[in-house]
């Protein structure tokens, strides 16, 4: 099974799954552009720039959230059901494609660990990835249609009938689609109080940035006999980028409570404190849903802030930035390296060392792809670094989150914004190999790193 | 030979390099507080805050040049030579030490490269040493002189007789130390028309900036015998980092130029614009000394200048930062990743590895040092990211520039930026391992890479 295995991945072209993910996304944004421009869409009087719907459409399909035009304001019913469309293809369709090419990639390096998502050993390779995607989408759909009739139910207190199943079904893709679009105008900001919907939230956009493998996983372990459940070892990817993802959180709570201690949050009753310091530090993982203008921080916490969107979501989740997993390996290789080791041991597992380059090389790239942006950005617009970091790095992170200044860009500004956003979500590794010369037997030897990282 | 060196490195505790600088570090500083705290060393009214002539102390002994006094109004002549002394005893003594070290744990590695700069191979390793270090000495004074009479000479169309000699003698140690403080109280402004006198200063700025290992290979190949010369093979390091030097100076000059060309480059003639960026660039390496009032800059240069005083100088020089042989070499590892390949090759010589992941190691510490330090620095002090970040990586590649905000910060933003100023001038890995516990027989394993990276 090995040998036909490796016979399949050196026909189907190492680097064709690459291309892969730039086509489905050039076709994706296209398709999504006439989708939102179809003119029933709009509410009446709403005429946005071509440039606009266009900045809409990669937004989506990218699940950033950051639009330079207010949604409620623009589109009817209709256009919200469209953008939901696209955000859900747009979380979906790269997931599905990243965890394909994973796979391929994946197995032809053979790390046992990462075999336990492919539930039958027997299958052909093919018929296994199919199942698998079909199992991605089987679980996303089913808690979908849980959560809009949860959350349209929940919204009764708020809206009367039809009004409170649309939000329900906008919100919830939006949430685990970690899309951070809104149909309020405002956010999560009208539902500052109300810690239900809130923390309902939160696990909806964790559902989504967590990572499909994760989820597989634990899917397994859930349906699996209980007698076999001893014996059930979760991957060390889903170890890590789990553990990350809860670290994150909580020393991002942490931290933008502390940098705001005594600016936003002087006077606040502890329950404001905990849920606007413990919600946007989750949103910063890629959600960019807020419960409050996020511009009413501190400047030091914008800063903090523009940090956790760099690193963004887990890989193959509805996120983008440079992953949990490659901001834990980098941490992990310079306190080992400090310690004077020279290999890196987690969980029992020892990392491979062609992953640590990578989580190196993506998270090095990032940084100057990001600090690029910025002075690019400073020479042309009259706004803030700090602002302008902020954009570039929610936009890279494809968090969504703003102080404002979206709307007020001009539109070489808007492409930038809109390169760092598909590089964000594909991930900077994939990005890069998208671009290369396909050269047979020329200098160039393909990576045979795997796509778990970046 | 070799197994008496093996001895010999084995007896002399490995961490011991690390705390020898450390200690004179901390020795210097004390010294040259108090040689800049005597009363006869000022000008008449003159009476800084202890924390500035600590600070000044510092500035002086990692010779950044950042200070929150103005040196012509606050020091006399008197001052301005025991400032001198220290900018000197800065400049050599780490660098001393730094090669000393760097020999010991370079010889260690056995790279026959590095052996070159030891003159007689059958002297034993203390007598080799103490003549290296002597040659530096030797190297650095005869230029000194050379350059004080050139220098003291050509200012006579400037000043009389005394203040001409005066002024050569200081500029000569403020630019071969890259120590970049003024006794003009505007930097080199006044002289921002002559051409001879900043060709001149760049020339002793990059002999201070380009390394010492490089200076005495040169040396060795000019005083071979002609014969010899055709065999003489420079060393992989020489020929990185000042191939590297020359990059960044050619490509800072060109970049500080486009992000000035509609601003503050405007109508000005074309020898301006180019002595003006050209001579910005080569600053930027280490010195800190300007011929213009670098605020004046556009905001994208400032952050553009802040990326080129964060890579700072050669190892084993007068500058700071994360060296260029570092920037080097993360540059060639992200391109060779990208292609590809596995390891990296320079000059028909193989990079070591543990070079390669000492210099991501260097780079990503600075970088979270430095965007910790701003964050820090925002939500402490009033002024602008940029002006701030500006500052923060003036401090830590030891260059001395600052868009004027440096008197007017807080005690405790002083103090961080000296430790910045300390980290920056000995190292990132050097600080690093200066505090790790000497456990004996313990868990930990000391490093063995050499200290010619950061
Ligand atoms: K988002
Ligand atoms: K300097």
């Amino acid at each position: 099974m090995y040998d036909s295995k490796k016979t399949f991945i050196k026909k189907a072209n190492i680097i064709s799954p690459f291309r892969a993910i730039l086509f489905f996304y050039v076709v994706a944004i296209i398709f999504s552009t006439i989708l939102l421009s179809l003119p029933f869409a709009y509410k009446e009087g709403a005429d946005p720039a071509f440039i606009d719907v266009v900045f809409v459409a990669v937004s989506a399909i990218s699940v950033t959230g950051l639009t330079p035009i207010t949604i409620s304001e623009t589109f009817n019913e209709i256009g919200y059901i469209l953008l939901a469309i696209v955000l859900q293809l747009g979380a979906v369709g790269i997931m599905a494609l990243g965890t394909f090419v994973w796979i391929i990639l994946g197995k032809k390096i053979g790390l046992k660990e990462r075999r336990l998502i492919m539930t039958d050993q027997n299958q052909t390779q093919f018929s296994g990835m199919v199942r698998l995607v079909k199992q991605i989408f089987l679980v996303l759909f089913v808690i979908e249609f849980i959560s809009f009739v949860i959350l349209g139910t929940y919204y009764l207190r708020y809206f009367p009938l039809n009004e409170a199943y649309l939000n329900g079904f906008f919100s919830t893709i939006s949430a685990i689609s970690n899309g951070g679009f809104d149909i309020t105008g405002s956010s999560l900001i009208p539902y500052k109080n109300d810690y239900f919907l809130q923390f309902y939230t939160i696990i909806l956009i964790i559902f989504g940035a967590i990572g499909f493998p994760v989820l597989i996983e634990v899917k397994e372990y859930l349906f699996s006999k209980k007698r076999n459940r001893v014996f059930f070892r979760f991957s060390l990817f889903t170890k890590l980028t789990t553990l990350t993802f809860l670290i994150l959180i909580v020393f991002g709570t942490i931290f933008i409570f502390l940098l705001d201690m005594n600016q936003f949050f002087v006077g606040k009753p502890w329950h404001e404190k905990f849920f606007y310091s413990f919600f946007q530090s989750v949103t910063t993982r890629s959600a960019g849903l807020s419960t409050m203008d996020v511009s009413q921080l501190t400047e030091q916490n914008h800063l903090f802030m523009s940090f956790l969107m760099f690193i963004g979501a887990s890989p193959s989740s509805a996120g983008g930035g440079i992953r949990t997993t490659t901001f834990a390996l980098v941490v992990i290789f310079i306190f080992t390296y400090a310690r004077g080791g020279d290999s890196i041991h987690l969980f029992k597992r020892e990392v491979h060392k062609q992953d640590l380059v990578k989580a190196v090389v993506v998270t090095l790239l990032a940084i100057f792809v990001a600090y690029t942006a910025l002075i690019v950005l400073t020479a042309i617009e009259p706004f803030s670094v700090t602002e302008l970091f902020f954009e570039i790095t929610s936009a890279f992170g494809t968090v969504g989150l703003s102080l404002g200044i979206t709307s007020e860009l001009t539109t070489f500004s808007k492409i930038i914004l809109m390169v760092l956003m598909f590089i964000g979500r594909v991930g900077i590794v994939t990005a890069l190999f998208m671009f290369k010369r396909n050269k047979k037997g020329g200098n160039y030897h393909y990576p045979k790193e795997r796509i778990i990282i970046g």
